[in-house]
Formats: structure tokens, sequence, C-alpha cells
């Protein structure tokens, strides 16, 4: 039997759980990935590629390689350097098997108790050095400033595009953490409709500002500094925390002390300092374990929100030393065996010199 | 500064998340767990330990190591054997790691941003035999249906215990998917409250019961059984399908033909049909995989839900096959490589032999 859903298995289509409401997108091109780790290693990283060699034949990421990518989006490169060759400190190019493909329409399919429509959306990598770096640690706080430049840099490009609604910034570090190559890389989605998790902060912040007039992150902010025991280091303009209800042991939120809603408005002062406290952040995690694989998010307003007085960009750092199970994903709470108080604690003793 | 939140660190915590609700248990005492798996192991389980040897001395879980496990809740025994000694086909004792505590009130803490309560509950594990066993195939349908005789017999005893809400059945199995011992055995966790996931789908499958007067599964399992096309198999009183949006490659879901709310008051002859399903399911995944990790997850209706003419009990099973990445932790979107009519074609081509 024919079934509309199913008519083109080319295009990665978004399809929606009739009874939780959930997305998952349905991409078989993903199964071709390359991957840079032993399917037997766990936790951390490869040992086999030490970053001790500055360039690798056989990664694609590594300056020399820019014919193993597709042609790049946008590049910080030396004057008089061209596309897609040498001469680049931070480079976007599309993802080569991309979770969502810009071509096409958003005009879904559904009948009573199905909904899908097409995987519509951008898909990018962000590769942060053209030499073959694996630890956030031996970038120096100057390259740090260009990935975090480079990420307002395109959400202001997408932002413009009509048919996308929210794109989220994300990096993988190590096997346990989804990342499938080594080479320092973050990665950017974006979609035509807001995620689930993303409208579930919007609604609880907006209901958390109608009840009490003001943002729950600039009072989570003030009442943390105040107490001193969640804080793992403080900057100018920056704060971070361990959440108190973190799900996983040494998750630390990064929060702008003042309010801010949309990332892409990040003034150039604030990369700065945002690439000073995600460093020495980073610096404390990949001190503290070896190769840790890790997470972290970049939360920020849909692009359509015009005024979020009860939303605040801020980034999600999130270790992988924990395994999802059955618990956790039948019932959405995880069990954490690090209080934030004792990971706070821990995190702020370690000290980390950066690189300018 | 002394916290109200953090005054007594023995007893687990059950701490909400200000923003979006979600809920995480802070339980210090589940670090100390033992494992059986290298930690750079991956994947699949150890390879260090085959089931061909009937009882390991170290394992907690053997026949003969019964004063290594605290005192059983219940066993199926053999007549005149005793409690804590050989005997037994099936036992179920209180996990020694305990994510929650059963002694206690359940009056929690909050301030205006912040809400905790005390991680009041039970937390048990159901060994699933005497034998030293790591793969589902190596039970009997038998043996199987004691498992799931069993899943009946403390939901149905926890249900008058007027502190617990909702009881949560899960198995792990292999280090991927968060187990911790490879001996077969599946845990259940009791909350004083609904679990946030649980409640996401009683008010999807309610509002689909609203718009169509029929409950979104029984829907579901007709139309499947037509297409055909995601079925994995059937038997008399049960079909296992791949779903419409699967999160995972391989994700299968077991459902009652008839519509049935809870879990506790499956009929005996039902349990056979049922060990037989779930013998032939995990038997296809445990043959097309060598020794795959793995969840299953009772999705039942909460204790206090009288008529549960919308919500459909049913068993989710879930592969761990691919990685959570920062992505899906963002948006709350999965990523799923394989089609589920791809792999309800793979898994129906396989024919499992079960021992009765």
């Amino acid at each position: 039997m024919t079934d509309p859903f199913t008519d083109d298995p080319t295009m990665p289509q978004l399809r929606k759980d009739p009874i939780t409401g959930r997305w998952v997108i349905i991409a078989e091109g993903r199964a071709a990935r390359p991957n840079d780790f032993d399917p037997v290693s766990e936790g951390g990283r490869s040992n086999c590629s030490k970053s001790g060699k500055q360039q690798r034949p056989d990664c694609p990421f590594c300056e020399g390689n820019e014919h193993e990518t597709p042609n790049e989006v946008i590049a910080r490169r030396e004057p008089g350097t061209q596309s897609n060759a040498v001469g680049w400190s931070v480079r976007v190019v599309p993802n080569k098997f991309p979770a969502l493909e810009i071509e096409g329409g958003v005009n879904g399919h559904s009948d009573a108790i199905y909904r899908a429509m097409p995987g519509v959306g951008v898909h990018e990598v962000i590769i942060e050095s053209p030499k073959h770096l694996v630890g956030t640690s031996e970038l120096s706080v100057a390259q740090l400033r260009d990935v975090f430049w480079m990420y307002r840099s395109r959400l202001q490009t997408l932002k413009e595009d009509s048919r996308l609604a929210y794109a989220m910034v994300f990096k993988n570090v190590g096997a346990a953490a989804g990342a499938s190559l080594e080479h320092l890389h973050s990665q950017l989605i974006a979609l035509p409709i807001v995620p689930t998790n993303v409208l579930d902060e919007m609604n609880g912040s907006l209901s958390f500002y109608d009840r009490h007039g003001c943002c729950v992150y600039c009072d989570m902010v003030e009442r943390e500094l105040a107490a001193e025991e969640r804080i793992v280091l403080e900057t100018p303009g920056f704060v971070a925390l361990t959440p108190f209800a973190s799900r996983f042991p040494y998750e630390t939120w990064v929060v702008p002390k003042i309010h801010a809603g949309h990332y892409e408005e990040i003034r150039d002062d604030q990369l700065d300092d945002l690439a000073e406290v995600m460093g020495q952040l980073i610096g404390k995690l990949e001190s503290m374990f070896h190769q840790p694989a890790y997470n972290y998010i970049i939360h920020t307003t849909p692009f359509d929100t015009k005024k979020p007085g009860h939303y605040h960009w801020h980034i999600e750092v999130m270790p992988s030393l924990t395994k999802i199970a059955g618990f956790e994903w039948g019932t959405g709470f995880h069990i954490n065996p690090v209080p934030p108080e004792q990971a706070a604690s821990m995190l702020r003793e370690i000290q980390i010199e950066l690189r300018p």
C-alpha cells in the first residue's frame, strides 16, 4: 500500500508524535556519516589521534582539506585569500550529512492521526580552528572569540529568512556526546518551527514573568550571586553557575548578568567577556576530566519574538558523564548523583590560565 | 550561608527547574554503584563475562549470593524454600543504591524561585533469573511470563500506598542503555508525583479523545494493522509496531489490541501472550545486533485515574544505537536515521524460536 507520508524517501521528514506532540526528524542520509571514534571507545575521545599534529590528511576540517567539505558559507580569512582555500581562522560549511535540506516547500501532510512536513531547514558546521585541535583549552581566547562572533553573524543572517523560526547553535565533543568527528567544531540547525523544548522555556519564563513581573533568569542570577554556593565563576558581564535543578553532574549555565533576550544582539565587548568565561569553564572541565565528552547549547529567543522581556539567552554546558536510562526516558526526570553545590565547589577550585 | 534546600544531604531530593518545571532527583548515594562494565566499553555489553557460566561468585543477583542484596520484598519460589535463600525463579529486592527512599515525609520546601521535596518513593530491582543470564533470548517463555507476572504483582501492591502516585517499570540492558550490572534484571520506581512525561501522554491522549471520541492508541493500532508497513509482529492480543514518529532506530511499541488503561489489570492469559510477543521482539533485536543495549518501559495510567478511556498501556522498547547530542537536548527533537518502515521490514524478516 502506498503511503503519502513515505513517497519521497530522499528528503528528510519532520514527523509529529500524535500523543505527545514531540517531533522527530527522519533523515536516512545521516546514517552514512564518517566516524573518528572507534565504536568500542567510550566516554571521552579517541586515543589514536593526538592533537600534537597540526593537520591530518584524512580530516575534512583541517586546513588544506577544504575540498573535502561542501563549499563554505562564510569564513574569517586573511585578506586576499580565496574561498575554500587556506587562510581562514573560523570556517562555516553546510553539513555534508544534513538532518534538514534548505530546498523544498514547507507544506506538510496529515491525516486523522499523523502529521508530517518536509525537513526544510539549514544545517551548518562551524569549524573552530584550521589546525587539528580537539580540546577547547588549546584555542586562544582570541580564537574562541572569533567562534562566538561567527555564531552571532550566522544568526543575524538566518533571521532574515522568513521560512526559519529558530536557529539552535550547539556543540558536541566526544563520542559519548554524539560527535562523529573530533576536530573542534560546533553546529547550527535552523528550523521552520520553534522546537518543543524552546517553547517550554518560553512558556515557563512567560508564566513566571506574569506572576512576578520580572525575568526568572534575572531573579535567579541575583539569588545565586548572593548565595554563592552554586557559582563557578564570574566576569564583569557573565556568571557561570550550576543550576539548582541540574540534570547532569557538573552541568553549568553561562548567563549574562544584564537582561538580554537574543544572542545575536550581543555586543563586541561582550564577546571578549563571553570567550573568557567559556574558555575558563571548559578549561576547568577539561582539567578535571581527561578529554571529557560534553555538549553546549545556546538557548536564545525565537527570531520573531520582538520583546523578550521574559526570556534571557544563556549557554548550557552539559558534560556527558552519566547515561540516559529507562527511568529518564519514561519519566522525563533525571537522576543526578552529584549535587550542584558540590559540583560548583569543585569547579571553583580549579585555576585555569588561558592563552590570550 | 545555610541553605534550607541543602540541609540534609543524605536524603535524596526532588528538585524542580523554575523555568521548564522538569524534575530532577539529586541522589548522592547513586554514585557508589558497582559496575560490570569496563568504562571504555561501549554500545553493547561487556565481553569479559559470558553467560555460559550459570553462577558468578561476584554477581549480587546470582543464586547463592542472596545475602549480597537487601532483604527480598517478594519472590516466586519453590514451595518450602526460605526467603533470601536459593529456590527462587524471580526475585524482587530494594535497590541497594536507591534514587529514592521510602522513609520520610512528602513535605517540600520552596521560595520565590525554587521548589524541592524529599525524595520519597520506592526503588526496586526485579531479578529475572537465578542464573547469570545476560540475554533475554536465554529466558524461556515461562520464565519471561513470571517476570511480567511479577510486575503486575508489584504494581497491584504499591497502588495501595496512598503516598504513591505512579510506578514506572523499566529495564536497562547494556552500558549504553544505563545498566551497571549485566545479570538480567528490571527496575521499578514508584513516585509521590506523576512524572512529567506521563502527564504529557495523559494530556495528549485526553485531548485526542475529546476531539475524536476514541483512544488515540486504539485508532493507531487499527490504522497500522490496515497499512501493515510498520507492523513487526502480531499475536492474538498484542501488536508490535515501529511508531510513525520513532525517535530511535528500531524503536518498537508493544500495544494491547483491545483497550486497557492499567497494566496491573492484565489477565493471566494475556500474560502468556505478552511473554510471547516480548520474547519474539527482543529475540529479533538480539539476533540483529550483537548483544544490543536497550531499554524498555511500561507506560501505564497513574494509580488514581479511575476511568482511563483515553489512555492505553503499552511497552516502549528502545535500542540504544544512537547518541543524544546537543541538538536533541536543546530542541527536544530526535534525529532518526532509520525510517520506521524500514526498521519494521527488517525486524519482520527475522524468525525467532522461543524456548517454551
